[in-house]
């Protein structure tokens, strides 16, 4: 057994490189391989060079046999077919008891299936989100496990190792649950910070269109910004985006094209939440503006086309500067409450036992979305594991409560001054829908019984018992 | 060949009978078939009495057996399993040349599939989308035919018989496209249909809730909506509904509980919007909003815990109402635009050579969004093809410039009075997005590239050109 390695893993793109070097730091002794094997012998004699427990291989055999029993084989290659084949080519180098991980960003069905599939082989399947990109990978990523549970005590050691910490040295990582748990958790996260970059991006569209604000002052105000209840990654990179000048001494974002691209996933979290029936509004919104974006001459000839208001910039430049912070973290709230309520229904479809306060743990260090608002929210799970909804913490209700005059004159002066700000907009609609005991669907049923026979319930009688009028007769 | 019917029909449910009905009386004999054969009986006994040229049969063989050729096997049942279950089943007896044409609601997919799968067999398949619910069926439904080109020309007569006329005498039945593209034209027209029940529910709230008017006058104002740009049938039966009196006097919406069902035609166009990137934003949030009434408890929870502002009535009542009918169907013009964008990408996507003029003529009269608008749309597609946007065109792009003032005050009031109007706001928002060249979507690229290099195209150097900055540099 000499010289085993403690892991092997496979696909040496940048995130591959960086979790192995991350790994070995911890002392894990890893065997490495690649596709295209000259990139084994560049990542020996480049970055892991004088790394003696970072083993190089030419093949999959090679590799299954520099590995210590139970194997644990971890794919760091891209989503999609290639994960499966190389399970596929692995899988005679392998005994039973041995494990497989993926650690791509793998759609979370694919995962239900490879683990079935797998235990069928006797081998143990782990699908495992991580999040945290280059840097994370590096030096600490978010890593949210799932898959068949008998491979969590193998993993445990290695992955908490190298994962990021909470500044109670709390892992940033811990088992989510069955067969796609793992990357399902990561898809939300995805989807989440979907939704924060777009806030991110409406909130600096009215400091910049409302108020008139400059680009110093725009990253002077998300620097104070990261000193509240906003404090997390996002805001902290956008206050440097804003500082950041081009060589031409122009702040660099200026320069930069509006067309934002998506790899997906905040597409799998919209879709998922339509197929659940779960009101996931602030996420879809944010995916649809980026679809939006990419429209460039159609928006350019619309500008030409569509009239707007004429914008006049508002008076009390600091009173609305906060007015917006204040809609900006309402929003947000909004947006974990569905995110919360998406993962709440899926537990039920996908029979997994999600437990929210760790899963808010796991995002606090090392992922996109990591922020100190992530302890309020692993703070009212804990504090209440069957809470229905994030929304009715006392600490989460109480900043709604606050905050919610300033949030309707943020989206009001969007409206007015015709700044388009969909999800704050989406959220405040989402929130004064959700808060109606008595909303206007009973319309909707009235005209899908007038149309289409549809039937209704009754205010006034038992639910289950279905009426139907014939519209037509009085 | 005496005596041989001219269709078959298989399914004798509601829509299936008043079809039969339907056709019968333009002169065409009809050989009817159901899985529970009773039903036949009863049907023929019932309301086919007298009807010499309606024909039972009790078994596919003896209803194939009954037909003309080329045999025309219309399936009347449920969408899903059961159309390839009796595509199956009845495949045995027909012949080349025969076609099966499947008038259910069935998934646009499926009818691609079933298009390829019965091409390769020598029989012609048709997907045709019916709408217009049971008096449609028996009187006059809009029908929206796809499938294999050739099977055109053996249902045309048929098909445009039954079929709704507009004022002109034109049919609401033409050939939309090859293999799915029939059922996907009646997708879209689903889900525009949830985004105008959204609207009016919309505006039913807020004639309410911000005016005040009590059940008679919302009934009264949607009759005076009727005699506009609004004309259209789910104005005048909401109208209706809101005169329609239960038997103890009181309006009989006020009784009916507000848990919006949903068949999943709109999720279905959600689903296809992600998927092909076009916002669509505001069937989506009719969609969600209906999920959204289905959460009555946790609705009345929220209803106790989360804050509203307090509402005061607006002064200004029929200033207001006419604000709200402008903000209806200014967002009303969104959501067409959106659905046609939609189609435009589809078109694309799946090959089909669509056109929009005809589109918008076939959902003219006879379906639940039969409306006058429909034919402005027609317009403007006629004068133009290859328009961009149905927002380019004058009469639109005027209409929007004459509602967008009021289009905002209802807007800010619905925002300020804590009344959600999800759709109503999305429209707004979808147009401030569009009508802007330059979006805050240069933060978003900027906070990829920040934490995933994912690079970004820059304003002064052609498009393709990608570029990576490290953001830590300065």
């Amino acid at each position: 057994m000499d010289n085993k390695c403690d892991i092997g893993v496979i696909g040496l793109a940048v995130m591959g490189r960086n979790l192995i070097l991350n790994m070995n730091d911890k002392g894990k002794s890893v065997a490495v391989y690649n596709r295209t094997v000259s990139k084994v012998d560049d990542f020996l004699k480049g970055d892991a060079a004088g790394r003696g427990t970072i083993v190089g291989t030419h093949s999959l055999k090679e590799l299954c046999a520099k590995l210590k029993r139970p194997r644990k084989v971890m794919l760091m290659v891209k989503a999609g077919t290639a994960v499966d084949e190389f399970i596929e080519h692995a899988l005679p180098f392998l005994e039973e008891g041995d494990c497989i991980i993926d650690g791509g960003n793998s759609f979370f069905k694919d995962s239900i299936r490879r683990t079935d599939y797998l235990t069928k082989k006797g081998i143990l399947f782990c699908g495992a989100g991580i999040s945290g990109g280059e840097e994370g990978a590096r030096h600490g990523p978010s890593i949210m496990p799932g898959g068949n549970p008998e491979v969590w005590p193998l993993l445990k050691d290695i992955f908490q190792s190298v994962s990021a910490k909470t500044i109670s040295g709390e892992p940033c990582c811990d088992w989510v649950g069955t067969d796609g748990a793992g990357h399902y958790v990561k898809m939300i996260h995805n989807g989440i910070e979907y939704g924060d970059m777009q806030l991110i991006s409406e909130a600096y569209s009215l400091l910049k269109d409302v108020i008139g604000m400059d680009y110093t002052e725009i990253a002077e105000t998300f620097k104070q910004w990261n000193k509240t209840e906003l404090d997390s990654y996002l805001i902290e990179i956008t206050a440097k985006i804003f500082y950041f000048k081009d060589d031409d001494g122009e702040p660099l974002v200026k320069k930069i094209l509006d067309r934002a691209g998506q790899k997906g996933t905040g597409v799998w979290t919209s879709v998922n939440s339509l197929e659940l029936g779960v009101p996931v509004t602030l996420i879809t919104e944010a995916v649809y503006a980026r679809a939006l974006s990419a429209r460039l001459d159609e928006r350019a000839a619309a500008s030409l086309i569509l009239k707007g208001p004429e914008i006049s910039l508002t008076h009390d430049k600091w009173q609305m500067a906060e007015d917006i912070r204040k809609g900006l973290l309402a929003s947000k709230i909004i947006s974990y409450a569905q995110g919360f309520m998406l993962m709440k229904e899926a537990a039920k479809e996908y029979s997994w036992n999600l437990d929210f306060g760790n899963i808010a743990s796991l995002w606090r260090e090392g992922c996109i979305i990591r922020s100190v608002f992530l302890d309020n929210i692993k703070s009212a799970f804990k504090k209440n594991s069957d809470l229905q909804n994030l929304l009715f913490d006392d600490y989460f209700s109480g900043i709604l409560a606050d905050c919610q005059e300033s949030w309707r004159r943020v989206a009001c002066s969007a409206v007015t001054s015709g700044i388009a700000a969909p999800a704050l907009c989406a959220a405040l609609s989402f929130y004064d829908g959700y808060r109606r005991a008595a909303s206007p669907a009973n319309l909707l049923q009235a005209q899908r019984d007038y149309f289409g026979a549809h039937t209704y319930e009754r205010v006034d009688k038992p639910r289950g018992e279905f009426f139907n009028t014939d519209w037509t007769r009085n």
